[in-house]
């Protein structure tokens, strides 16, 4: 097998020389991968990254910068939110669904206040406040927002609900540019041998070893040598539609990836050494529905007019939901006492308005006695402040009966159903890749979203649970690699 | 890497002997490995054949002998029904869904009545009439029946329907059987060398072609050299729990898995090698609820009152979109005149009755004006002729007003929901295993249920649709790899 490639490793004895020589090689300049460096230098390795683009970011850097961080934090007991290691620990399995990787959820669990402690030490700031309410991300510097399902059902029933979402302390949105940012600052300064520009080809094993990296700089092979470790951090494969189109097909049902050149080139590479790739089929999708806050209190139907979601959970947990209902769209339900124009980037449009449920109906073109018989029902409820179907709770639930009434689409094709893949390599809690049997693969170490992690599940995906699972499992990568 | 598995290959230069040597050599003696045994030995090589069991079967034995066969057969001319290999093409691919391989439709929609002559040929028998109705298998030696969801929507509209399930002449269900014995007389008759108790442990490649296996008989590793191709013909993965775990966690909704011992060792193989395993999440599931035929008249709802399909289509795929609701169960709802005792082997079983809707309703334990609303806008449709939410079609399509009314409960962990999994190697119309790269891997071919193949997707399973990838493809995998 002389013709290395991404699907291919080259084998050691095959390298026509050298051109580099380092203890840990790291793939990926996101938050995965300078989490990654901080720790390998800091464990005495000689490091080197090298980042296809042409500076640090990738999909981190188009984040909020928001991590999930649970168990009792600073900003939690301040806030008033006793939150627990256990509850904590719960809500993170809850999340995971089918997919949960249980003894990531479990290691952290235990070392999440350490872990948000050592973002801190890089220099990461936090402001240390709750901001109530439903938002996506702040639009002012606070810390601590509730970022996921944990006071809906049927999670709250399971986990004691806290607000666990830690924003970087910013103005407005985007806060992960800066997050990256100081990152790299501490990946400079420990003098980490940084290259952009550089494409990573292909791994070079030493008979069952992983041992270093060809890499494609200044159009040229680069031939890397890993003694002692290679990490993959080089996120999921949102921009190959050739690997959606093989595992995860659902995701073409909507048309906005976030992500920066995603191509799963690391889940590649890990599985030409034999790694195991998992749960290719998951994705996380949301389209901001609840922008402006007063649409939170919406009612969502599918095509025939039945709900199908308790809308109080997170927003991107609604969102999935949708996707999986028939017809390529389904409708918000507002009354005129919560309608506000919706947001413009959300490509939501006014599909039906009418001074009575019947009328908007009609105006779906639904047959009489679907959409207006679920929003009887859902008022008659709303008013005695239950909701017997779903288990939608106040205040997020209100009657909708202040005339006239809209309609809003979220079309699956037109409207921004922003998503990212979730599947990728199978990792141990220490962030080795495993083979199909379960085994390390020695010298190989991935974390992000080429692995499959806590956010493991895209109906059970909360806001932060990826940058926890990046930069917490980054930094283990980048640890155990310098060993 | 010289410790081989089925997660590593074993390298030729490694090999320590060869105690066989042959042109082809098959692993799994289902119908998939016997059609391509009788192709490659009918192409002029000597072939061997592994069988891990004490015999032929696998999987395919225990179907119903059915396959998935259109364009104008015999018995489809004779009863009336001008079938088209556009329409026929058409349904292959719709059933395909997301996961589609268009290639391996068209193919197989080009040659699928040269596939029924060849198998005619093989002495597989047919009686060559049409039995109408719902059936799950015929209990007489009938041959053609509707298997699928051709006649419902939303296939209906998109390809013209016919009845396609062609049945091996034979009384009663379980004609797998028969079939797979009438091809392995063939197979003995072409002189194959039929090893059984005979499982696979490796793939033995000369540096990029794959060429023999190891094989364990009689507690012993046998190399075995196959000087053209080799063949993987295993099964899909129902019975290790570990790669559903990893692949296919929703399929643990349910727990009766069919096969035979089908355990992925050929995908685990195949991807060994480099091999792309795709679709994995993907699984058949049927629970038999349309026995007897009255109870096909039902409506089903979720936990939450609502219908969620047209019940007028393929059972397996009632039954899928069923495991997709919430709750843990869903019910089938049925009056005094359609309801007969369950199927037992089906474990359904009352959950309630009443005398109107309300009464189940409120038996049922869910919210008053739910359930009960959803029959009174079934039955009033339904009186018209007319079902305007799933457009299910007459004469399933009757109302449900004669009380005393009665709901089965068809629970995920405890009624019979059967299946198997639906995903595997990728490979080509031609039955060569692909590369994540989409590049055939030189000398490995593999076909049926190891493979991704016709039934691509759950919610889009038809009768006879595994059988006719088995049969077919593996007649290609067999042929081509004699070349």
């Amino acid at each position: 097998m002389t013709a290395s490639s991404h699907h291919r490793p080259l084998a050691m004895a095959n390298v026509p020389h050298w051109d580099f020589t380092t203890d840990v090689a790291i793939v990926g300049f996101g938050a995965t991968g300078a989490c990654a460096a901080i720790e390998a230098a800091e464990a005495g390795a000689a490091v080197m990254l090298f980042e296809r683009s042409s500076g640090s970011g990738g999909a981190s850097a188009l984040s909020g910068g928001e991590i999930y961080i649970g168990g009792g934090t600073d900003a939690q007991l301040a806030a008033g939110f006793a939150d627990t290691v256990e509850d904590f620990t719960a809500y993170l399995k809850l999340a995971g669904g089918p997919c949960v990787d249980t003894a990531k959820c479990e290691v952290y669990g235990r070392e999440a206040l350490a872990h948000y402690q050592w973002l801190k030490d890089q220099g990461v700031p936090y402001r240390g406040n709750y901001l109530p309410g439903k938002v996506i991300e702040p639009t002012d510097d606070s810390t601590l927002i509730w970022s996921g399902s944990e006071a809906a059902s049927p999670f709250r029933q399971q986990a004691r609900p806290a607000p666990r979402g830690h924003v970087i302390r910013h103005h407005g949105w985007g806060g992960g540019r800066p997050l990256v940012d100081i990152l790299e600052r501490r990946v400079r300064d420990l003098g980490v041998d940084i290259h952009v520009d550089a494409r990573v080809v292909a791994l070079i094993v030493d008979d069952d070893r992983v041992a270093g990296l060809v890499v494609r700089i200044d159009n040229q092979h680069r031939f890397v040598r890993a003694r002692r470790g290679v990490v993959l951090a080089t996120g999921g494969f949102v921009f190959n539609q050739a690997m959606r189109a093989r595992y995860c097909p659902d995701s073409f049902r909507i048309n906005s990836p976030i992500g920066d050149r995603d191509d799963g080139i690391g889940i590649e590479l890990g599985q030409s050494v034999g790694g195991d790739a998992i749960h290719m089929d998951q994705f996380f999708t949301t389209c901001p529905w609840t922008i402006p806050a007063e649409q939170a209190h919406g009612v969502f139907v599918n095509t025939v007019g039945q709900r199908f979601i308790n809308e109080d959970c997170y927003h991107g947990r609604v969102s999935r939901c949708a996707i999986d209902q028939p017809g390529g769209k389904v409708y918000l339900l507002l009354d005129s006492a919560h309608f506000t124009q919706p947001f413009e980037l959300a490509g939501i449009s006014i599909a039906g308005t009418g001074e009575t449920w019947e009328e908007v109906e009609a105006e779906l073109e639904m047959p009489a006695g679907t959409l207006s018989a679920t929003m009887a029902f859902y008022n008659r409820h709303a008013h005695e402040g239950r909701d017997p179907l779903f288990d939608k709770q106040q205040p997020t639930l209100v009657p909708l009966d202040q005339a006239p009434f809209v309609a809003l689409e979220l079309n699956f094709a037109t409207s921004y159903f922003s998503f990212f893949t979730l599947g990728g390599l199978k990792t141990s809690a220490a962030a080795e890749v495993l083979d199909r049997g379960g085994t390390p693969i020695p010298g190989l170490f991935a974390a992000g979203r080429c692995t499959s992690g806590l956010p493991a599940w895209g109906h059970g995906y909360s806001s932060g649970l990826s940058l926890a699972d990046c930069t917490f499992f980054g930094r283990k990568a980048g640890h155990n690699a310098a060993q």
